[in-house]
C-alpha cells in the first residue's frame, strides 16, 4: 500500500508476527523509517545476530545460544528439583518470578489426542532420562491450567509414579490481587477446596 | 529474562516499536527463533534493506525510495489536485481506498502553540510553493477531525484564499456500517447538520 514494493515487504512480514497486524505493522514500519539510524540498523543486526546463535539447549530445551544452557550447566541449580513447562515462554515467565532455584525442562507443548501429540512429539522421553542421569528429587509441575495442560500433567505423575520421586504442582487458586467477583467459577472452587488454616 | 543478552537486547528493541509491549516483544522473538530461518534473516534482510534506500519525496514529504516518490513522478495524477494530509500513513490510507486521483502533501504533523510548531515546522511553505509550480485548481484538506488539525485546516485555508483555488475539505458524518447507538453527539450533530436529500 505503500509507493514501493520493499517497504510493502517489509510490513507483509512484520505483520505475520504474533500480536501484530497489518495496521500494527504499517505504524511500525514507519515509525521505524523515521528514526532509521537508531531503530533499523540496530534491529537488523540484532535479528542477524540472534538469529545465527539462538539455539535449543539439548538437556532442558531453553533457548539460549550455546549447546546446553546457563540454567542446565550452573551448578548452584543442581538442587535435585526439576520444573516442567509447556514452552519457553514459561520458563521465563517462571525465572521472572525469581523463586525458583532448581532446572527446568520444556516439553515444548501438550499432549493431545485431536492434533495427534503423543509423549514422543514432546520432550517427555528426555524427561525420564534426566531422571535417571541427575538425581532428582521433585518434580513441579507448572503447566498451564488447560484441559491439555492438566492431562499431560496427569500423564507425567503417572510415568514418575513408579521412579520413587515427589511429584508436585503449582497451587490453583486466587491470583494475587484478584477480585473475586472477576473471578471465573473454576478458580473460585478450586481455591475453597485447597483453602488452608490461617 | 531470557538467559542470554542477545535475546534480551532483540526483546528490548523489539518492545519500542509502538504497538509492542515487553510481553508481546518476548512473544515475537520467541515466535521468530522457532522459525527462524523463515522469518528472521529474511527480516533483518528487509530491514536492512528499507533502512539503506527509504527516504522522504523532496516534492509531498512521503516515504518513498526515490528522491521524486512514484506518485509525484506519474504523470497520469497531474490532474490539479492536491490532497494535504498530516503524515505519511494518512496518505498511505486514502491510497487503499483508492478513489482520490491526484497528488499528495504530507504536513508532517499540525498546528500547536502548546508544543511550538508553527508553518515553519510545518510542510506549509513548501505547499505554498507548489501552488505556483504545478498549476494546483483544487486542495482537499484531509486533515484528522481533531482540535488541531482543523485548527491546522483553517489556517490553510486562509493561506489559500487569495490565490483562487478551490479549498475543500472532507465530508464529516456518520461512518458507513457505522450505528448510530454507537456514535458519539459531535459526529450525529455533523452529520445532521451536513443532510442531504436523497
Amino acid at each position: 500500500m505503500s509507493s514501493t514494493k520493499d517497504i510493502d515487504a517489509l510490513i507483509a512480514m512484520m505483520a505475520k508476527l504474533p500480536g501484530l497486524g497489518p495496521r500494527s505493522a504499517r505504524r511500525a514500519v514507519l515509525h521505524m523509517i523515521k528514526k532509521r539510524a537508531l531503530l533499523m540498523t540496530p534491529l537488523s543486526d540484532s535479528l542477524q545476530k540472534v538469529a545465527a546463535t539462538a539455539r535449543e539447549c539439548v538437556t532442558c530445551g531453553n533457548i539460549g545460544t550455546s549447546e546446553v544452557c546457563d540454567i542446565c550447566t550452573s551448578e548452584k541449580r543442581a538442587n535435585g528439583e526439576i520444573c516442567v513447562v509447556e514452552d519457553v515462554a514459561d520458563l521465563w515467565a517462571m525465572e521472572r518470578s525469581g523463586v525458583f532455584k532448581g532446572r527446568y525442562h520444556v516439553l515444548g507443548g501438550t499432549l493431545s489426542a485431536l492434533d495427534a501429540i503423543g509423549p514422543e512429539e514432546l520432550r517427555i522421553p528426555k524427561l525420564m532420562a534426566r531422571m535417571a542421569d541427575e538425581n532428582i528429587t521433585e518434580v513441579i509441575l507448572a503447566l498451564n491450567a488447560t484441559i491439555d495442560g492438566q492431562t499431560t500433567a496427569h500423564y507425567i505423575a503417572g510415568e514418575l509414579e513408579t521412579r520413587g520421586v515427589k511429584v508436585t504442582s503449582l497451587a490453583q487458586g486466587v491470583p494475587i490481587g484478584g477480585e473475586l467477583d472477576y473471578l471465573d467459577d473454576g478458580t473460585i472452587s478450586a481455591a475453597l477446596k485447597a483453602r488452608k488454616a490461617l
